[in-house]
């Protein structure tokens, strides 16, 4: 007997904190997508592709540690010996692209992208090394026109994807803002850097735990439940008061944000200079007022990264606290102004300002908001019975599809129920069967899956279920494609 | 004096084969993608987007060589020390999905994928290392109403894009019969593998070198014009003489291709099993005769992958000989029976046939016929000549959007002149022009920046040019949009 050799089978699997997306949510995000570009176009952006990869030390890595290439981001060498990364965001393939192409660009130069961005970092639930980006860019507009431009587009742009304007609000700060907080508390200089890293951390807790724990944490430290001790930024009463009037500014606490703030920091440089911003927004903004765009300038969340106006868009869904004022739900995209974008490059600066749609928590949102999110129907199937009908079964098909219905013939050659239960398996809405006896009448029978899968909760006896034949009707071939019309729009009701 | 460090300066520079795309290209592409998607959908086809890496023992190129672990692909090892790599084709994320969920997945399991995928190559000129790809696969069914469908939905597809369907044709061919034309010639065993590959590529050779070539590269071989010499197959005279007639059946030739396959090789079991095949797959497409579909059996390129019939788009653009029959033109796109897709990962064999769209020879076709792949006008310009009016400049291109425009607001705070430089550089059809005067008396001018290019041909003066203000008017500001839909669809036809 000869000795068989064993073959080598690989075990197949994603890898490791990656996924596969199939169907109705795949169809759904593209649709976003198609809608969102729609309206960066017809504001002048215009679509722009950058390959996967980048020279890493133009996405500002440098060159790679040799034994951990790949922290944060997935490094290989390329023949020629250079280190490429695949991209962790859509804004460093900007800048390396604007530095590159810098003078025959229009300027300013308006672009959007969209495409996967890759992480390497641990995975876990609903963390995926994958995910996709979608942003929107002005490049070298100073401000604060094309803040305000941005600032609205990101309004319309969160509505086309399908929340109604009731349903979300784009908040509105301005790192300036926070600058003349400091300015007001002094704590301006170098060796004060560590001090407002807390104070701005006990900031961000204010939705956690109110007024009075962020008192301990800007004062003299707060124990939490399990005994932990957090220490505080050790600010003197007056100086707690100022930051506690500050993080009540917002459209939560106050109809006035922006006057809130002048009172407290009209008086100081970048205090007033950051407010002048904000109301160049409000001003350049035509219809303001009935737009979902509100200042709040307790957003403190992203302000390291940017350096004037900064947008964060979350998701309200009408809930309000009970003095009738919205409630945050959670952030489905942020941007703002940074004026860095190309210096590594070109050690000049040059303004920008963007935003970046939170791709998969907008989908999730409008899954959530169930009008907006239609799930596709699974296609209509046309039973193959007789092995020498296929083009008749084709036919049908064809008709089907002309009138703006997915649908397919079952191709797998097995028996009537095993067709059916192919049927349901696809989720399609209705079944169509010729067999030789109606094909000889000129008929065909449609089986109305979803009436059926309903009226058979309600049956106990299968005898009289199948003698009865409920949910389906036989009609002339010639009225096949309105008949099942009339099905599919009935049932989908 | 403090000794200035160096900063380092990255040179902005997209890595190395790779390529980045700007606005019209791109939006024809993604918009001729999502017509061939839309037609994928309402055949049944489900769409799936897997990761871009891959484990690499599961794309089939197992652990690479230390020395060069991005041979042909791009590849890097995680931090548990497994190796990936990006993938180069979309059908092995396919057996991949298939195999990992064979379970759970109906069957037959009908999906489509668009999307990028990467090989490690040397570049060249119009060769890139990253490209898109876009592949509809039907696994699980069996030849040949599977086969018919795909080759049906190809034609279909291609349509779809924009190419109208007196400009190309799908080619069927199938592996087997020219296994019976090997059948036939006595070059069935293993000993006759090398001549069996002589004779393919001598047939491949057909449309270059002619009957003439092509019987001596059968034959004793042929000498070039260069003096090289190419060993023949050494067949004899009646065995070259059926290989010629083998070539003539091709629909350049003969009328009725399979009824002269027939004659040669309907007595071999392959080449009978391959005409059964291709008959099924003509009488399970409704009109046959209508469609862009031919049999040619002289097509060789892209037998070796397939097991069955083969499917190949080409465009033809209404070229023909001087006989009245179609020319061969490009390919663009794909396809065929291949039935060991899972057999790697699960050792039994799945049935499967697909197809796959050539995108970017696709895209350059639809570039060449002009008609369908309208050219994206720029922007219209709304100039920004008052700093306080933007909000009423903004107010002015929200109009236009509204009414189906594009439109943008000049943000770069400079002159007049160089604002109008801008429309230009962008490609405005129309600048909008309300400045202090036009303001007070309720007025916009609308530049009709096309007719403007136009006229400027004609004209020496500059004096008078500027004085005689052609190819702009002023109306008022409520007319704006109506006035500008007019310009702009007079300048675009």
């Amino acid at each position: 007997m000869a000795k068989k050799q064993k073959t080598f089978r690989p075990k197949a699997r994603v890898p490791r904190g990656f996924h596969d997306r199939l169907g109705p949510e795949l169809t759904a995000e593209r649709d976003m997508l198609a809608r969102i570009s729609a309206v960066y176009e017809a504001h002048g952006f215009d679509a722009l592709e950058t390959p996967a990869f980048e020279y890493t030390d133009a996405l500002g890595k440098f060159l790679p540690d040799v034994d951990r290439p790949n922290a944060g981001v997935f490094s290989l060498q390329d023949d020629d010996d250079q280190w490429m990364s695949l991209r962790y965001d859509l804004t460093a393939p900007l800048a390396r692209f604007v530095a590159e192409n810098y003078d025959g660009l229009p300027k300013p130069f308006r672009r959007y992208q969209v495409g996967p961005v890759w992480r390497n970092e641990k995975p876990g639930p609903g963390r995926f090394r994958q995910f996709t980006q979608c942003d929107a860019d002005t490049v070298g507009a100073p401000a604060p026109h094309a803040d305000a431009e941005m600032c609205a587009l990101f309004a319309d742009v969160i509505e086309a994807a399908g929340i109604d304007k009731h349903n979300f609000v784009i908040r509105v700060s301005n790192r300036k803002i926070v600058d003349g907080l400091f300015e007001k508390l002094n704590l301006e200089g170098d060796e004060a850097a560590q001090t407002r890293l807390t104070v701005m951390r006990s900031m961000d807790k204010f939705d956690r735990f109110g007024a009075d724990g962020v008192t301990m944490l800007l004062g003299s430290g707060r124990k939490d439940e399990s005994g932990d001790f957090t220490d505080g930024a050790a600010l003197n009463d007056a100086k707690i008061e100022t930051v506690l009037s500050f993080l009540n500014s917002g459209p939560e606490h106050s109809d006035d944000p922006l006057g809130v703030i002048g009172a407290i920091l009209g008086d100081t440089k970048n205090g007033e200079e950051g407010l002048r911003e904000l109301n160049a927004i409000k001003s350049s903004i035509p219809d303001f007022a009935e737009r979902p765009i509100l200042f709040d300038c307790s957003v403190i969340r992203g302000l390291e990264y940017y350096t004037g106006p900064v947008f964060e868009a979350g998701l309200t869904f009408g809930a309000t606290d009970d003095k009738g004022r919205p409630v945050r739900f959670g952030s489905v995209g942020g941007g703002g102004r940074y004026d860095g974008l190309v210096k590594r490059f070109k050690g000049v600066e040059v303004p920008a300002v963007g935003i970046s749609v939170g791709v998969s928590r907008l989908l999730a949102a409008l899954e959530f908001t169930t009008d907006a999110f239609p799930r596709p129907a699974g296609p209509v199937v046309v039973l193959a019975l007789e092995k020498d009908q296929m083009a008749a079964y084709q036919q049908m098909a064809a008709e089907l599809r002309d009138a703006g219905l997915r649908a397919e013939v079952y191709l797998g050659g097995s028996n009537f129920a095993k067709q059916l239960k192919y049927a349901d398996k696809r989720g399609a809405p209705v079944a169509i069967i010729q067999g030789e006896d109606e094909r000889a009448m000129g008929e065909v029978t449609i089986k109305d899956l979803v009436l059926g899968a309903e009226l058979s909760k309600n049956i106990a006896d299968n005898k009289q279920w199948r003698e009865g034949q409920p949910a389906q009707f036989t009609v002339e071939r010639a009225e096949l494609v309105e008949a099942v019309k009339q099905t599919v729009s009935r049932t989908s009701q």
